[in-house]
């Protein structure tokens, strides 16, 4: 009893813009869990969702509270008229799509945690993974898309809408004529980095790529590029590296992270002095420990961390 | 009385390269200062800096707690044995100096407060200047370096080291042949747009250029892009812009900021959706309310939040 009071049972969606990752739970050695295409029709999958909930609790027990870690941009600010939503997603059909409401009225009186994807992942390792015992830490997923959470003096970074590291402006590697793929800003960090990025620049997936071609040349480059910003800006005590770019197909997930560190310590050039910039750059950019759970893992804390 | 228990009399050290302010009083509208030349000998100025708060205790009462500024790299790990000094500086003579400690001997049992210069500039914004009432904002300096302090959540961002935002990297606006005079990174924010890298693009210090020079293009350009960095990293509420060069001598500040409001914009491109970014812009970016004062406020601020 005593360990249920301290993980209490609780409802876990990961809401990605290609799947829904549902979860019971209460950690990651504790998850039942099922999965429902996004598609374009938010009603339906909410619905099934719910259901899915619904039906659990029948089964395991009260769900204390639920947590969604969403893509967006969602809408993050209670006092929002559209607190809980996506909001100006170019994803057919979600668009302007309540995600907390049909939730709250399934579950009345059930707490609803809420927040970006990025910022439940980066709390999942918090709790969890390779940020334990942390305050300062920056998650980073490299996929369809590049976005990070980021959590600061030990609470997530929220701000004015949400952080969106993947728009971040890169200086351009010389002789790079890639003028990249992101519709808003061309070359920002996903334009260069994101999985389509590199698929456009090279004719293949990523994981047919080549270890050796040059592409991963300048993957790395502009990856530790972005990281160095993330260190000037944010000062993390560790980068967690997730997504599926970072994987790196035939090159292999140990030498992209080999390339990165090096690259982002060439780039700093030693102006930040800090062990774990030096001697310990290996424990300073990490994949996460919880692996791709990172996310569903993150809802759970963020269904947790709505009941205090 | 009432009003003296909520403002408590404190002593404040703002240490800038150039000069040390120091100040006793409450707040903004209540300060007694004194200022000393940096220098190239700590202990000198540290003892002067002491004996005129001594001095100053004499004659109005008992100093509640002291805050201190600082120039950096500092070390702001209460549990690091070097707690309290400046670390790493190029800067002839303060490499590795204490200035905690001897503020802590002199005023034995009083409270010191200590953070960078920048921290410690948002926090005197977020108390009475332009960030009252947010929980989301930076304070950047644009002078003899680019530095800037950042408050997320209500809380000062500190992690592994504290913020270096001055050291991002950014992207090199075409046919741009300046190198840059970062001795570290070259074309980095600081060594693209401090005032020094002005003087060395131009020839002539920031307040001489002629409103129509091409340097003004380029400086709002970099400057665009390093708060289109912040923007899309933190999320602030709003940017405040201090410092020197950010009053652009006869090209104005205002005009200045309206070169950088538009730029900003045209950089984030509409992605980001926030009024504060669209019709709110002019209240997005402004300069301090404090103006050259924001530091040794700040210091002010940082001894009174010592005492809680």
């Amino acid at each position: 009893m005593a360990e249920k009071r301290y993980s209490p049972l609780v409802g876990a969606i990961e809401a990605g813009g290609t799947k829904f990752v549902c979860a019971t739970g209460t950690g990651p050695h504790d998850l039942t869990r099922a999965t429902f295409r996004t598609g374009d029709n938010p009603a339906q999958v909410l619905s099934a969702v719910s259901g899915w909930l619904a039906e659990q609790q029948h089964q395991c027990g009260s769900l204390q509270a639920i947590g969604i870690a969403s893509f967006g941009p969602v809408d993050l600010n209670p006092h929002s008229p559209t607190y809980g939503h996506i909001t100006s997603t170019p994803k057919p059909g979600w668009r302007n799509t309540d995600i907390v409401g049909p939730l709250r009225r399934t579950f009345p009186g059930v707490p609803v945690g809420f927040d970006t994807d990025v910022n439940g992942a980066a709390l999942g390792e918090y709790r969890w993974g390779n940020g334990v015992g942390l305050t300062d830490l920056v998650y980073v997923t490299i996929g369809t898309g590049i976005g990070a959470g980021a959590m600061a003096g030990g609470q997530l970074v929220h701000g004015l809408v949400h952080p969106e590291m993947g728009h971040m402006p890169l200086p351009h590697v010389s002789g790079d004529t890639f003028a990249g793929v992101c519709p808003y800003h061309g070359a920002c960090w996903e334009g260069l980095c994101s999985g389509p990025a590199l698929l456009k620049r090279t004719g293949m997936p990523a994981e047919h790529l080549p270890p050796d071609h040059e592409a991963w040349v300048l993957e790395t480059q502009y990856i530790a590029y972005a990281l160095a910003n993330l260190v000037c800006v944010l000062s993390p005590q560790r980068i967690i590296l997730g997504g599926s770019v970072r994987k790196a197909g035939q090159l292999g997930q140990e030498r992209l992270f080999r390339m990165i560190r090096t690259k982002l310590q060439a780039v700093l050039n030693g102006y930040i002095v800090s062990p774990a910039l030096d001697e310990g750059i290996d424990n300073y950019i990490v994949p996460p420990l919880l692996g791709d759970d990172a996310g569903v893992c993150g809802a759970i804390a963020l269904a947790q961390q709505a009941i205090g």
